[in-house]
């Protein structure tokens, strides 16, 4: 079980990514396009390192993968891994739905994670064998009896591939509802009982560690596309679910 | 030109639909569906309710067109056009990004908007020859010089019908960068130079009549798919630009 001194250390690494990005929020900066098309800026870089700084201070023995600044130590038993803007085209439109997550891995499973949105202030804390938190509070999924009445989120269409894009829109087409935009923080809208799945692909390990904790511990689930539980092995294509009992009917529908 | 008194009425409809809203925000309530399919809530009512008792009360005279109130004195010389909650699947899903409008028409044309956000405190208020203001500060636009350099904004790829699907996707196929979801949060960004172009279709006059005043009032360009000033009697399809010099570039891509 994860001691409370480190869910004490992980909230601290969000408050200073937080202090890191809030100065330049809707402020005039460069915007990069990284290889892989998305943009970065000098608030994601400015909040990983102040997050690397407090871990390298205070565990120099964990491991560290951050998306801006690569891995150091990881084959340590604990991996921090860090995104410090999940969701930068958010933040360069100026849209407060992007957020810096936190994840801590114990032999490559995440075990304790932050979703924290630090211009509107809305944090969800979970680790393994602890109920999960939004700002304080135990924060619980909803039941959800069918997939005809779930209401979906997802941030892009185009951030899936022509094969899993098909997979999606079968099951899509057969919700209540979809909402698109919101990066993470669809993942914590659903840990708090507003959302029933959250299907993505493409993800990379700092996108989705986090996420895992959160919503376990808020009585939801999370797997990859086949069932399996993530980890730091796993391909990026995820569902979440408030209610883990439509878990198989979405994997058969995204299975084709 | 609007009179201080008018644009000072304007925010007041805005205020009391806040604070109808609010308790609703993030609580459980029944999600009823409309004959469109979408949502509506009891939020939605008592927002648009508490408007609508300001109006009648300090403007008898003039028009309302709600979208859950319907119409009354259409045919008055001006009419207030309003959305308590545009984005109503953004609000069921906890997401503060969606907006309370607020149009004035003078003989069908929008010359006053409010695009409020009433969790998170984001306000644009647009007025014919005033300058925009967000939360009481001039906004303006920012310059783009052209379409491969445009981050676009919309809320949903299914908002739009199979032919106007096609056109939207000529055009973002060749923009920089496309932010999903935010509702009429999207124009509000744009007016503070944020975004470059927001692109919907499928909008009814309460969607889009607030957006003009502000976006214009902002220094950008509001137009429909043929390039004709919005008013009472547009289609629905709409092109905003915060650079007026990109609108002839994005029609073109649009027609095909």
């Amino acid at each position: 079980m994860i001691d409370a001194a480190t869910i004490v250390l992980a909230e601290r690494l969000a408050d200073a990514a937080g202090a890191a990005i809030r100065p330049y929020f809707r402020q005039k900066f460069d915007i990069e396009t990284k290889g892989d098309l998305s943009p970065v800026t000098a608030a994601d870089r400015a909040s990983e390192a102040a997050m690397r700084a407090i871990i390298e201070a205070e565990r120099p023995d964990d491991g560290i993968i951050g998306e801006e600044y690569g891995r150091v130590r990881e084959g340590a038993r604990y991996v921090w891994v860090l995104d410090p803007i999940d969701g930068t085209r958010a933040f360069v439109a100026g849209r407060p739905l992007f957020g810096t997550l936190v994840a801590l891995l114990d032999e490559g499973r995440p075990v304790l994670g932050v979703i924290d949105q630090p211009i509107i202030g809305d944090r969800w804390v979970g680790a393994e064998r602890r109920p999960t938190l939004f700002n304080g509070q135990p924060a619980s999924t909803r039941r959800c009896a069918a997939i005809a009445e779930a209401r979906i989120g997802t941030t892009s269409p185009h951030a899936f591939c022509a094969e899993t894009f098909a997979a999606f829109d079968r099951l899509r087409s057969g919700v209540r509802d979809t909402l698109y935009g919101g990066d993470c923080h669809n993942y914590g809208l659903l840990a708090s009982g507003h959302l029933d799945l959250v299907v993505e692909a493409g993800l990379q390990l700092y996108d989705f560690a986090a996420l895992v904790p959160v919503i376990e511990g808020a009585g939801g689930r999370m797997t990859d596309w086949q069932g399996r539980s993530l980890g730091r092995d796993s391909d990026g294509r995820v569902v979440a679910a408030g209610d883990a009992s439509l878990i198989p009917a979405v994997l058969e529908k995204l299975g084709g």
